[in-house]
């Protein structure tokens, strides 16, 4: 069955059922529903790469993120999709496996129409944005979310990471930790970046003086990691307090603490940002940050469909922040160490 | 830049530059090499919609998983697209939340030529396969991985479901286990039923009745789920061992055993199948069956670019089984409970 016979059996001409089908409004209500009727009949089905050609609307949005892995964009991956699932859009995958390259090579294959609108969280490597603003200034609908770039003008949806750097380290601070090390991912990444600001400014307000040597500069590389996290931990005065600034970080520290044989939170105290529904059932529950990831991912979706909507993405950006929760576990139990 | 201004740069005609650009046999290799250099300096994008309309290609194969929040389908999802981007093409992902009148729309949305190729993991609900026998008969290219049908002629990449839940089974023998509870999550799924399969095998060689109370049929609703496992674990002769088909029942029935202050592994011993890597920071640490989830995607993608590039989807398909590992952690450890 193709348009030309459904158009035969409809006694219509082609141009006006191929019209119909696309809701134009050169065709009746009346002719619109007939067609729609005698095509769901005969089980007819547009093509839609041809349809997408001519409409040059491909009904696609992209979704451009660091990994899959991980608790965070998975949620997230369920929050837009809900939102494409009812406006019947189709959602495309691309992993950037935190390598800016990637990243780069993702968007030029983005640039030419496949889809409507992307919606996108930086690799940890991302220091230049020349790809960026490549998008931008194409007009394709751009939305960042989660781990985003401040030069750019387009909207953000973002979480509080900032003030949770604050909550995160003064709740070590209220449970007896006096030495607290915070374990970054990236110095190019937003998100690293705003929870260790929030950490030195709570730092600052109780008169804590910040000390560069328990910052550590963590990344991709777990083994590299792990010897950074042991040589921290092996100090003579080593921290009290631990701030990871991700998930993975705060399991490698259970790790070296079994290996090192310390005691959490007896010898040190621990706190992450995660969305693990394990954090709960850890050796010790794990006290974290958990932002609200399927939300993040709504918020995201339904701005981008905005834009591909009214096509405003001229428009002033709308950005939004959302609230993360504080949830204790006994990771940082404020029981003091009674051998020291 | 277009095609036409393309040709005109070029000066050659509009027909010739475009058939040299989809590499027709009618265009000499000079003709090309030049077509595609000024095409490159000047930075000529071909409209991918326009160009997969004149080929029927997509260039785009289609992911149909039951959800991404889920340490097995995150690694799947990485090892199909380190594939496909070695392939230049493009995953769809598609969500069915382990709804089967989802995976219907989905798969009837996939009839029209929109993918070159689908890959699937089944819904919880599957039991009726009208919907993937339909796509059979279109002659799409189609794969299966993990949550498999067995009356469908499709290649199939699954693990090895039955001998594992031997292993399992044996394992919480070893370590003294007398009555081993088997948690399933759906009888419409293979992995359920082979593992379930596995779990009878291991109690029969063993000389172990088996016994229907002992048979907890989970499913997608926690809640029920909780009061099923609680009820379970108040019995009076409990069961001393328990096989949890999935991960997420393992960690429910560590949520109850807390509960009913309920020791593991003392009072009760767990294993599970799981690909967490908290798994082993778990209180206990989670004893698991673990699969090649990164090679499970690799093996199952390289499968349907097999069927798209040969167009071989009539021959015999092609199917494999790979091997899952036995991590042992505490939550089985054999010591005998004193007390009783």
């Amino acid at each position: 069955m193709n348009l030309k016979q459904l158009a035969k059996e409809l006694n219509l001409s082609f141009s006006t059922v191929s019209k119909a089908l696309r809701d134009s409004h050169e065709i009746s209500v009346e002719t619109k529903k007939r067609v729609l009727a005698k095509a769901k009949e005969l089980n007819y089905q547009v093509n839609p790469l041809a349809s997408s050609f001519r409409k040059q609307k491909s009904r696609t949005i992209a979704v451009v993120i660091p990994e899959v892995v991980n608790d965070f964009f998975g949620p997230v991956i369920n929050g837009i999709e809900s939102i494409a699932q009812e406006k019947g859009y189709h959602v495309l995958i691309y992993l950037t496996h935190e390598d800016m390259q990637k990243e780069v090579a993702i968007t030029k294959l983005l640039q030419n129409g496949r889809v409507d609108g992307i919606m996108m969280s930086l690799s940890e490597q991302t220091s230049d944005i020349t790809h960026l603003e490549a998008l931008k200034e194409m007009n394709i609908p751009l939305v960042f979310f989660d781990r985003i770039v401040d030069g750019l003008d387009a909207p953000k949806v973002t979480t509080d990471d900032y003030n949770c750097g604050i909550k995160a380290t003064e709740h070590l601070i209220e449970n007896g930790c006096k030495q607290i090390a915070f374990l970054s991912i990236s110095q190019h990444l937003s998100i690293s970046n705003k929870r260790m600001e929030g950490y030195l400014e709570a730092l600052y307000r109780n008169n804590i003086p910040p000390n560069n040597a328990l910052i550590v500069a963590c990344d991709r590389d777990e083994a590299k990691n792990n010897e950074l996290i042991q040589e921290l931990l092996k100090r003579e005065n080593r921290p009290d307090g631990i701030f990871a600034s991700v998930e993975k970080l705060a399991i490698s520290t259970y790790k070296i603490c079994e290996e090192l044989q310390l005691n959490i939170p007896k010898d040190v105290k621990v706190i992450t940002f995660s969305n693990s529904y394990t954090a709960a059932f850890l050796n010790p529950s794990l006290t974290t940050v958990t932002q609200p990831a399927y939300e993040m991912g709504r918020e995201a979706a339904a701005i981008l469909f905005k834009l591909i909507e009214k096509k405003k993405h001229h428009s002033a950006p709308e950005s939004i922040v959302l609230n993360s929760r504080l949830i204790v576990g006994n990771s940082t139990k404020g029981e003091r160490n009674m051998e020291s």
